[in-house]
């Protein structure tokens, strides 16, 4: 059976939580506490030299690290990931654009707004962080606004990727209700059958 | 014809077209001037609301942002793309890690020493970006001491997609000569038939 390493507090563990439940697939749960650095003893370094969860471990002993090459592994076949070559392409280029442009500055603001102080490091990169997260927000704002899913007009894992971390983006202090067509999408995910939450 | 928008001096550029030079793909190029903000023209933004490149433009007008991506699209089909469900994800695992663990730290310091002086912002996150991008070769290396490519056994965008920023890490205040299974593999890819330089 499948087991996934993860910490519950992780989004980036959620995503997989997530397609997991959409595709009804079963699997063992391993609790790895992140705070305590349970991911950077040498049992875990053994399975994940980046010392990171979410970690799949698949029935042979494989280990996968990185979320969304999860997530990519888990969909294949199946309809969260499309076989044409262009939208396979496309639902990645979300999925990079997720890791790049949009984790960074959305997740890292809100698991800074969770700490009890931020040093001088953090503090000064709050007002960028700010600034790209709300051009991440206003870019999937505008594409939501032609679109009811990011590629191909179904739901796939390019939404489940940008969704983690987006639902939650007012805890970073950014205001969803500024993005409507996001609310909406968000809403449409949160109706999808087998939805479980954060 | 396929056409390339790009700016000559970026690496994530370069990634693209080593690869239509590694698959003999022709192309048309179209240079694009970073610093004189052209991809920040109404024009460009109606291409890639991102406003970045390198920007593949398909046969159809179709256009797809994100370097990575767009491996994926133009690799589909060859070597470069293992078939195999679990060596497609580990190359995507290999590809996100870059953009999210390689890249920000090991490009962005070489793009910094070419600035002609940095702000603060910048400036006091040299420390993490530094240390970032040696736990980043040093994981490259332990990888690579093992295996002669990241996955299969085999080149694949994964290599192609590392080796754009890791070749040139010196610029960046790294020493490549401390990681020698990185070196031995650069060496590999620039035997590869078709390799183009930077």
């Amino acid at each position: 059976m499948l087991e996934l390493l993860d910490d519950p507090i992780s989004g980036n563990g959620y995503k997989v939580r997530l397609l997991l439940a959409l595709l009804d697939m079963p699997y063992e749960y391993t609790a790895v506490d992140i705070l305590k650095q349970e991911t950077r003893t040498p049992a875990f370094l053994a399975m994940n030299p980046n010392g990171r969860i979410p970690l799949l471990v698949i029935d042979d002993g494989t280990t996968l690290p990185e979320s969304n090459a999860i997530l990519h592994y888990l969909a294949a076949g199946s309809a969260f990931l499309p076989a044409d070559r262009l939208h396979h392409a496309q639902v990645l280029q979300w999925m990079f654009w997720e890791q790049y442009s949009h984790e960074p500055n959305i997740a890292t603001l809100r698991f800074w707004n969770h700490l009890p102080e931020l040093d001088d490091v953090q503090q000064i990169q709050i007002p960028a962080k700010r600034a790209n997260g709300v051009a991440a927000l206003a870019l999937m704002n505008e594409h939501l606004s032609a679109h009811d899913w990011f590629v191909a007009g179904a739901p796939s894992i390019a939404d489940i990727a940008l969704f983690a971390y987006t639902h939650v983006a007012d805890e970073g202090g950014f205001t969803l209700a500024d993005y409507p067509a996001v609310e909406a999408w968000i809403a449409r995910i949160k109706g999808l059958p087998g939805f479980i939450g954060m």
